[in-house]
């Protein structure tokens, strides 16, 4: 196995440019790719040498523990190193945890960045040190059996004793179990509890608390705290999400964070000031899921187009042969299309985390102005991301035939892995309705001569124009188009919104009825963002004439694909012309086959080892049938010859059938 | 958990039908209702006697084996109750097999069959009494780890020796392995073997071949066959995927199966009269696929329903508490119009049956000339349903929220095991491009002025006309409006194709560069299928008027679904006006307010026991949170308190940490 298909090689040669250049693109020049290399292989080396096994080969219970194993390797190793940046911490942890989860990922993301964020300067001090050295290991327990999306409909209280200066935890119903949080199940001895707090009788809302839940000598949970796992889910087998449910035990007041609200001694509760802070690592997070989102879809298009590329079946030309799939057109529309979501959804996760950045300077010096537009746009690009993704994968999968069902592919794993996306960190219709607040809200505005922020500003836009797409493809007159169309879907879900008011429709069930369309325009309004991002992204980079030739052909095949799947909502009022949507089509399938010779460059460009991409299809050496056939080999099942289920219950039937059908035929 | 939840009892009671007369709808009056129901409560109350387990508890190799323990017992149960309908196996063996499948389905669906169709009179009488009594028990072995579609693609070897009467049946290849058939791994001990033929040096093509691969009495694979389970899957735990392979071995003469093609003694070929007949099994069988996508969204659907009905989350009012999720127009408009698909695409099978049934009547009296037309039909409303199934069940899990993600939901094992539909029995793109080339002939022919097949006749409609429909929502200017996009999708796939002809381009490269178009054209003439063949059994069928009422609702939905998502396919040429589509939108929406009260009712009148439906979340009582309570607690992560990760790997790794700690705080 150690020279590479052939088909896969020529398709490879045949790039019109070089995708190390473009490989310098995603990660951000040359000294950064330098370091990720780097950094991937000291990990990808790691993986060997520890012989850390391969979940598509485990049951979920061996995922769990062989997790376990990995994660506490990792950390040591990570200490090690003395790796520190976000990013650098990623790229390393790819390798190991291929679109997998680790029991200490909440651990890492929510229940250190909670105490930090939420504690005073003296829980800091305290609980800070001994969580980063897992002197502690916690996770972050807010959903519950019975409550997610809706914070304050939470049951789990607390009731402050001011006499013991204590708190009383309590989960009062079945519904009011914690429920979810990863982590949880077997790993975590501490949570960060969310709790609605009582002091002194009075309703305090949901509070922060730092609860112990399990022995941190013996790991057995403590009295009046049930714990335990979860089960068997779609995917994240890896992962212990657990359920917690408390009878009546105590906590010290000191393990309230703080920072915000307070409870006093005597049990007066005293009120934040102001809580818009929250907002800004929830708009953090969302930006990186975009690019979560791309980086995923990512892994499942290069592993569809490498196989595409080995792959023969089925003759064009009769009697010619069979042929590479990735000749065929049907296959190139659901690839290339989704190599270019890819791309767009990376930049788009690139340019809102800068877009965060640059806001998060503006609110540390005060001016929180740009708050809103940066929250609503986050939330609006998380959803459409996730959405984009999840459909990608699925077609990525489909794309490999039945080989894109068994695990070895790989496919599965991403989708059941990375599809939660859709629901965590704001489930997708809930965060689109938040957004139409803003648009809403936003459309009124400008209707009144209001100036608008930069990131909505297209909503003022004149709402009669026509395109003026050729069949050049502008990239202004994409840009254009897609932003024309948000405006006209808000637009018209404010309409059907002002429609039910006028007849008298309450406003709580007007917004409830026009919710539909007002979803439809956040999609819109998400994708014209998207659209502009990887436009301007593209074209103000600086790049080689050979590279940048491709990646606008990239910008205006997403573009074209977007335009074509929702061609009524560009054709509406006569914006796009009959005509000119035939053009779009016929654009289309043009940049199909002009991107047809760069389509392994565009997926090796992504630069994903082997390793991440866990599967025997999308091998960067194109050998995918001797590794599938080991892979079968290795079953489970294929421990002895004969199942042991053959003399358990086969024989003893087929036995029973023969003799029956013996003294049958002798009546 | 004895009573029903009071949120989904109260739904349930609104609905303005009798959902028994709707069950009578579906099953085929109340006889067979009443029978439906008899057996499937056998079959109940089989399972819980013999205490089988449930899969979303079980580790894959526990399903493949009580899997085993499930269909020997089934085999004899049917034997014993003297079952033989197909409609009734079917019904009986879905609650023993729920969304699951059988290590013996490959047997019964299709090495019998293939006996029974492909064999001689002789080898029929020969072999079909022992396979029936599972005296040997069968796969049909046709794709190839390097082949699938194109059956001339095909590696596996049979080169008959005129000495010794003999095939000698070969894999030349590492690609050339059989791979993915069912019950190959470990239940098989014969299969139907699909290999190509060579006989006195000549390539006679692809044939069938009976060939045993494991000792009858021992189950040890025989000498020179390697055969084995392929490892995990998406789904399909239960069945034993497998591959094979040969190393020159030996069969009689007698093993082909000759009913069409023979081998003579001396090895001279003979060819067969006519091969039209197999399309025949083919185009019953996917439509009862189409049948089987609908009644597998139904189940999902169903599962979601209720679901909604018992989640509170969130407020449409400030303050007035968290309503059914189900209340949320969102959700409505996800889950109803899919509870519309669920039945369109059950009648869509429905209908296409009985045209098959009839078509059969037909060849068998000699006229084959419906064959063409009905096989391009159940092609691609095969590839239609299984598509809009498959976005459908994870729009369902989406719609439970997180819950919707752990397998007690009983979603995941319906999308894992379902989807496979859009691959085998004909990959779905490959489908709907065997259909165009029938589309595309008859509407040239048209165009010639030639009569059409009745159900492709509206392709000769004229294209220039504008719609009629008002916000009454006229049905036959439904059917019109999709019948008017089918054939100017066709009339626009056909102009791609003639241009690019025009241009010189050869027949098979144009083709595949207008196949996405080609597709696309496909859809839209499934879709107009599937619209006109509800709405015509809707209105053609004696219904109570509280039923007709709600189903001409449900018809009118499917129709208004999907011209809102397909709106630029109206649009195109104002066949559609802007205003038009205005009513469709605000109509589609009206129609979920108005469906909100009988959506319990349409989904209960699936009649689905709650062992079908296999979801802690679908139940018909409603009481959700306490059965995912209990799934939780019976994951095997909680055999014990302590997971043994904990010692082996977390209390170590927490142990230096510590200790590291302490050694530099001294430094």
């Amino acid at each position: 196995m150690a020279t590479v298909n052939s088909d896969l090689a020529r398709v490879r040669a045949q790039a019109t440019f070089d995708p190390l250049l473009l490989t310098h693109f995603i990660y951000d020049g040359p000294e950064k790719t330098k370091r990720k290399r780097f950094l991937q292989n000291l990990a990808l080396k790691d993986f060997k040498e520890q012989k850390f096994r391969r979940s598509a080969e485990l049951s979920r219970e061996e995922q769990y523990e062989e997790a376990l194993r990995k994660c506490t390797f990792t950390v040591r190793r990570i200490n090690e190193l003395g790796l520190k940046d976000p990013t650098e911490l990623y790229l390393f942890r790819e390798v190991l945890f291929p679109s997998e989860p680790s029991p200490f990922g909440l651990h890492e993301s929510m229940f250190i960045p909670t105490i930090d964020k939420q504690g005073t300067d003296e829980q800091r001090a305290k609980w800070l040190p001994v969580a980063k050295r897992f002197g502690i290991i916690g996770t972050y327990a807010q959903t519950e059996l019975g409550h997610g999306t809706f914070l304050r409909g939470l049951e789990t209280t607390a009731t402050y004793d001011p006499r013991a200066k204590e708190f009383i935890i309590n989960s009062p119903t079945v519904t009011s179990a914690k429920f979810w949080p990863g982590g949880l199940g077997k790993t975590s001895n501490f949570v960060v509890l969310m709790a609605k707090l009582t002091s002194n009788g009075r309703d305090c809302g949901m509070q922060p608390f730092l609860v112990q839940i399990r022995d941190l000598e013996t790991h057995q949970p403590l009295p009046g705290v049930s714990v335990g796992d979860i089960g068997q889910k779609f995917g994240y087998g890896a992962m212990d999400n657990g359920f917690l449910k408390f009878n009546n035990i105590r906590i010290p007041r000191e393990n309230m964070l703080m920072r915000y609200s307070q409870v006093l001694e005597d049990g007066t509760f005293v009120s934040p000031k102001n809580d818009r802070l929250l907002y800004g690592s929830m708009t953090l997070i969302r930006s990186q899921i975009v690019g979560g989102c791309g980086r995923s879809l990512a892994k499942a298009v290069t592993i569809a187009v490498r196989y595409s590329a080995v792959r023969r079946q089925s003759e064009i030309s009769a009697g010619a042969g069979e042929v590479q799939v990735i000749d065929f057109q049907t296959q190139q529309h659901r690839l290339f299309t989704l190599v270019a979501s890819a791309y767009a959804l990376i930049v788009a996760g690139q340019v809102s985390t800068q877009a965060y950045l640059s806001v998060t300077k503006q609110i540390e010096s005060g001016d929180f102005d740009n708050l809103p537009v940066l929250h609503a746009l986050s939330s609006a690009i998380k959803a459409f991301s996730s959405w984009e993704m999840m459909y990608g994968i699925e077609q990525c999968r489909l794309a490999c035939g039945g080989h894109g069902y068994i695990l070895a592919s790989g496919l599965p794993k991403i989708y059941t892995n990375e599809v939660p996306a859709c629901t965590y960190e704001g489930e997708n219709v809930v965060l689109c309705l938040q957004t139409a607040r803003f648009l809403i809200k936003s459309y009124n505005a400008a209707e009144k001569g209001e100036q608008l922020p930069s990131l909505a500003r297209f909503l003022q836009a004149p709402k009669g124009e026509k395109s003026r797409l050729t069949e050049n493809l502008e990239l202004d007159q994409l840009i254009a188009a897609y932003e024309h169309r948000a405006a006209r879907q808000v637009q018209e879900a404010n309409a059907r919104l002002q429609s039910h008011l006028s007849r008298g429709v309450g406003a709580a069930e007007a917004w409830n009825r026009s919710s539909q369309s007002l979803v439809e325009a956040v999609v819109a309004f998400s994708h014209a963002f998207i659209v502009r991002a990887f436009i301007e992204k593209v074209t103000s980079a600086r790049l080689d004439p050979s590279l940048s030739a491709v990646l606008v052909q990239l910008c205006q095949l997403y573009a074209l694909q977007g335009i074509a799947s929702n061609s009524g909502q560009f054709l509406k009022g006569g914006y796009l012309s009959d005509q000119q949507l035939l053009v779009v089509e016929n654009k289309l399938y043009e940049l199909l086959a002009a991107l047809r010779p760069n389509a392994v460059a565009l997926v090796d460009a992504f630069d994903f080892p082997d390793q991440v991409l866990d599967s025997d299809l999308g091998r960067y050496d194109g050998n995918v049938y001797e590794a599938l056939m080991e892979y079968a080999t290795r079953s489970k099942l294929n421990k002895t010859q004969v199942h042991e289920g053959f003399q358990k219950y086969q024989k003893p039937f087929v036995d029973f059938l023969k003799s029956q059908a013996a003294t049958q035929s002798k009546l």
